[in-house]
């Protein structure tokens, strides 16, 4: 009988920014009962996944084993931890937790799949626990920039864990839970074996600023402004999208939400109590009746999403609405590292109407949702832990966070995307690698980052495509010439000539060379059609397309 | 007889960072005599121009005009303002002039498209002038962040424009003339009617900050660094990379100058004597004997660009050296928007590595070489001109440079790419709207950015290309079945089976159904064939394809 261990391996979001997946085992090696820390998404992006609509991380060793899975815990409601779930749920069929909020959300991404939304069951906070085979779990409230963000504290009979999901420290983070030391400080006393930490804002040196700093800044903006205002934030924000309502309201203007992010999780904060109340909102319609300077638009697309209710605005009407000479637009967010291009092409196109945009550049209206380096310092101490884990970082921020925590005299380690580690004992271990690595959601079909689906679009998006038919007779000789057509490629090369037609003349007089040999292999003459290709094309426009040949044999 | 008019119209750079190309013009109406003030490139992104290699303005609009072109004016060496001058000079064919060093420059960028040097002739900067039919210009020197950088005095008979070029208000830049507010105080005193005005930084509220402020923490950065270090910054900023590689030295390290910008900048600055002195360097070769600790690399890559040295490095072996645990990577620059994705995988490479990432979150290591917002309204007060036209800034920047200029109480006029003005009264009034673009560089031609090749790469990226070859007997009968070649494409649909065959099998039955008047008319074939081909997608994976029809008939 083997001696039974202490697992902990994250399959996304130690090494990156998103698709958070952690799991931690208890058991005989190999036959560890399992428990998984949310299941998130990460976006795609042109450069490095051209048309997917949505990343996951692959958890194939997780299905391999979905019968040793005791539970699935979500921390809160962010894309990047409840995102993969309807899309993942189907081959793990694990029961799953989240407190109300989360859970309702949850649920929304259950049915959105087809998936029974009943797998997911409501818990309560602390001094509630889960029981998940060997690990008792307990949700721990934690501010964060969505209601009702918790850290888990996960007792195993090896000791216990404490896993901080996404958190600030913050006194009156408006809607939901302040930060409340002395509860950390008591989890820490009652012995803390490891800590798992946020790890998003280590670089910032500051101490982090409170949600309760906006109201104040937001209402002075939206009080000098006239025409009409537009605002945009995270709509999971709760606390600012309420922050912002008010600050219209007592400007004397009507509220409009618009985007559908934005109505779902008011109408979800109402439904499940994290909002008592919301001021009244109107439709777009009864906005148009209005003068201009009694409306205010409170709209999604902070990252510049080319659907989202601001890039439309954007581009002209939405639901009815326009942006003019003398409105304003308000940026209450920031800008995630990557989508700079497009939310300076709204700002731009703003420009172009006259409208002004003010963004967060002077610090006034927006705050994070991440501890900063002073902020999980206070975390380090108050766990007390014998070992801190980073994660939720790339891996510039797993290993500054690990050297603050070894600086301050304390034991850290760098654990990325599939290092399985042992905590059994006093001294952690890395024990296995597994392969890890992303699912794309295409379309409706999920495929495998390494399929090479994404690589050829990759290619075809930087060199063009050149498709070449050919058909040979029932004596593999040419029957007529090869076909050259081209996609995503100059027409017209060095020499003047449609490069369709050189590439044609090239081929057929390739043709007429070949021998016997060639022509009657399918793999030979393929293979010599691509260097034609190539060639000429290098020397008539300077670059080497994709090529695809259709060889058509009437034999 | 028509009265003789002073035209401005700005060809790129306004509304955008980048391209920069003026056009200004004296003489009667469509007769002008014109003289245009840089040509420069931008570069392409995956997200609108994939595969591109160089974007430039479309200068159709004086190609049609170029004998009226007395002479074309290059402000500085940088690539947004030189980097077109070989690909565009053919059509425009007009005397080149350029201070000494941005000389040397633009006679390269003229060898490397084959054309003549000698077309590019030195000027002296003032008190010479340089006569260009109606126009008399006087190169000013300017600080910014490569030397030699020149405001240009435009005297016309309607009266002085001048023209700033990129600056900053810098009164000890290092290499390169240091802001002389006396000489702009002259030019003032003289009458500008018009002040063309850099934008780039007017969100910048602080005064901007001196290149002298750097070499103090740059020599200590390095001085406390074990290992080796590399350290990168823009090639072009010579007094920077000449401080980079003085702190090097101060240190007792050898300095290693890697990226064959790098090299060509210091080189091209000794020749010329903008340098009166660079440090020794070494070979990688050498370097590879040396101890880590006496080795500093000064590198190209400020940006992520994936082939230039730190890309390199952060993948591994580069001309022999490795990055390892214990050393430094110093970025001495800041992120252009819309690079930030590149430049953090650099990072994160580096810190998987164990390599120190230095960068300028705290601003030690780095300034900008613009003008902040007090700095361009002391340059409004030192010209006094009787109106302002903001340039080198999106339409953003244009807008609020123009804000600014109207709240200190003097004129502004927001003129952006293709806008004719005439300036010749005391009223400036917009008189012509002139079609302009762009035009990229793809391998080795020249297309237009209308030409819908970029387009359908952008699709192809996005959708994925099905390509469907169908032949068809001399009876207008489909010789055997359809065949459906997926590229970019998932494999496999909803129906659990390959999306090819699918395709095949319903097409093959559309062929059965569709009537010779379908079969025998290419248009409707090819359009029901797509047609089928994206329904069938859709249902099956998702999406719509990019869909190829290539129908051969045998008759």
């Amino acid at each position: 009988m083997s001696a039974n261990r202490l697992i902990y391996l994250p399959l996304g979001g130690s090494g990156e920014v998103g698709m958070n997946c952690y799991v931690y085992g208890y058991g005989p090696k190999g036959r560890e009962r399992l428990i998984v820390i949310d299941l998130g998404v990460t976006f795609a992006d042109m450069e490095t996944t051209p048309g997917v609509d949505l990343i996951m991380p692959d958890v194939s060793w997780l299905a391999e084993r979905a019968d040793r899975i005791e539970a699935i815990f979500i921390t809160h409601a962010h894309e990047d931890h409840v995102g993969a779930l309807g899309h993942l749920w189907p081959r793990l069929r694990a029961p799953v937790y989240a407190r109300k909020f989360t859970g309702a959300l949850a649920k929304l991404k259950m049915e959105d799949q087809g998936q029974d939304p009943n797998n997911v069951t409501i818990v309560e906070p602390r001094p509630e626990w889960v029981e998940a085979g060997p690990f008792k779990v307990q949700y721990v409230p934690i501010p964060h920039s969505i209601p009702e963000s918790s850290a888990l504290v996960i007792d195993t009979p090896a000791g216990r864990i404490l896993h901080s999901g996404d958190f600030k420290i913050d006194p009156s983070p408006g809607v939901g839970e302040p930060w409340d030391p002395e509860t950390f400080a008591a989890i820490g006393r009652e012995g803390v074996k490891v800590l798992l930490c946020d790890s998003t804002n280590v670089f910032s040196l500051h101490p982090g600023r409170s949600e309760s700093t906006l109201p104040g800044p937001l209402t002075e903006l939206v009080a000098k402004s006239g025409g009409m205002i537009a605002a945009t934030t995270f709509a999971s924000n709760i606390t600012r999208v309420k922050a912002l309502a008010e600050a219209g309201k007592a400007a004397g203007r009507e509220i409009v939400l618009m985007g559908r992010a934005m109505r779902k999780m008011v109408t979800v904060g109402l439904e499940t109590g994290v909002l008592d109340s919301f001021p009244t909102v109107i439709q777009p319609e009864e906005a148009l009746e209005l003068p201009r300077h009694k409306v205010m638009l409170i709209v999604t697309g902070t990252q510049g999403e080319r659907r989202a209710a601001s890039a439309q605005l954007s581009r002209g009407k939405y639901l009815g609405m326009t942006m003019k000479e003398g409105d304003t637009f308000l940026f209450s967010s920031r800008i995630i590292p990557g989508n700079e291009r497009g939310v300076l092409r709204i700002m731009n196109a703003f420009s172009e109407m006259g409208v002004d945009v003010v963004d967060d550049v002077n610090g006034l209206y927006h705050v994070s949702g991440h501890a900063n380096r002073p902020d999980l310092q206070e975390m380090h101490r108050l766990a007390n832990p014998a070992l801190v884990i980073p994660m939720h970082g790339e891996h510039r921020h797993l290993r500054e966070h690990s050297k603050v925590v070894e600086a301050d005299g304390r034991k850290a380690a760098v654990i990325t995307n599939g290092m399985m580690v042992d905590l059994t004992g006093d001294r952690h271990e890395v024990v296995e690698y597994i392969e890890t690595g992303r699912i794309y959601l295409d379309g409706s079909v999920l495929i495998g980052a390494m399929d090479g689906v994404v690589r050829d679009r990759i290619r075809m998006a930087l060199n063009g495509h050149v498709i070449i038919t050919l058909i040979m007779d029932e004596q593999d000789s040419p029957l007529g010439e090869p076909w050259a057509e081209l996609e995503g490629v100059p027409e017209v090369g060095k020499s003047g000539r449609p490069l369709s037609e050189t590439l044609e003349e090239e081929l057929a007089e390739f043709l007429e060379r070949a021998g016997g040999k060639i022509l009657r292999d399918d793999d030979k003459l393929d293979e010599g059609i691509r260097r034609v290709v190539r060639q000429i094309s290098m020397e008539e426009i300077g670059k080497k397309p994709e090529v695809t040949v259709v060889v058509s044999r009437l034999a």
